[in-house]
């Protein structure tokens, strides 16, 4: 299949062809955050991504960064793939940004990021795909020794980003003007 | 029906009794969306709900506000519901932001806006316990000349709270220390 899923308005949640019907919703709503991250950030170059607000904060890279890594530890989780430990040190910096992820995040163009989100979330819509709605309801423990299933688990994916995405857009209007 | 949707984990998304089970989905990140953006808030002052992070920023009650306001005009828009010329005006403003709502919503305690949020809320669900799954899909034309459904619009309510409730995160970490 392709990795562009075939929605018919950016405006609508509804079942896809390709997907089980409640995976095609959420599959939508992945879709229009995405669309709305990466409007958020159109245009911005390395010094915009790389700035930080204050010295607690992170820089808009690191969002996106952030983003790409939380969405590759619940593919691992959620479809049970093998990683090796380079990968586990990648997402462990994404996942929890701070002072390590500020060293090893910054001095990429924006199309660095954009390239990763989209090569990620192929293979996120790969694995969808070949997943049903029965697998949505799978549920183990999680936090607070509470259940969690599949469906909540790509919600939270997204809602993440939509909180990160909310981050970016106030980051930006408050970006140091540059000449040029 | 409660207006407590009888959800059996924070962290699964799932049917709900008293809903269709798309609808029961949507309840299930609504209120999870919700519980986080309370969390969020918890303990703050007026004067920190007040707090403007610089001129062109929005304070958190203003946030607040505006998450109850997005959540009343898409009741309106969905559930075909009666208004006044007051309450329209109320909703432009919380929904716009900007200096009319930098002056309007300001000397609140956060018992105000909560209570405002769980009113709302409470009338929402009560209409979605009244509608299927079917109503979901029902479209319109929306921005830019293309389609919207109903699902698309609910879904809109909450990634436009997640997106806030990121801003209300940041901000937070950078109110002024206060005495006592």
């Amino acid at each position: 299949m392709s990795t562009e899923p075939a929605i018919p308005s950016p405006f609508v949640v509804t079942a896809l062809p390709g997907f089980t019907p409640a995976i095609g919703h959420l599959v939508c709503m992945m879709t229009y955050t995405r669309n709305t991250t990466l409007r958020a950030v159109e245009g911005l170059g390395m010094d915009d991504l790389d700035d930080r607000l204050d010295d607690d904060a992170n820089s808009i890279g690191m969002l996106l960064e952030h983003i790409a890594c939380l969405e590759e530890a619940y593919q691992l989780d959620t479809f049970g793939w093998e990683h090796t430990d380079e990968d586990a040190e990648r997402w462990r910096r994404g996942v929890n940004l701070g002072p390590t992820a500020r060293e090893h995040v910054r001095g990429h163009a924006l199309s660095h990021y954009v390239e990763r989100l989209a090569h990620v979330r192929a293979r996120t819509l790969e694995a969808f795909a070949r997943r049903d709605d029965a697998w949505l309801q799978v549920s183990c423990e999680w936090w607070d020794g509470q259940t969690a299933n599949n469906h909540f688990k790509w919600f939270h994916v997204f809602e993440d980003e939509l909180s990160h995405r909310g981050q970016i857009r106030l980051l930006r209007r408050r970006l140091p003007r540059r000449d040029g």
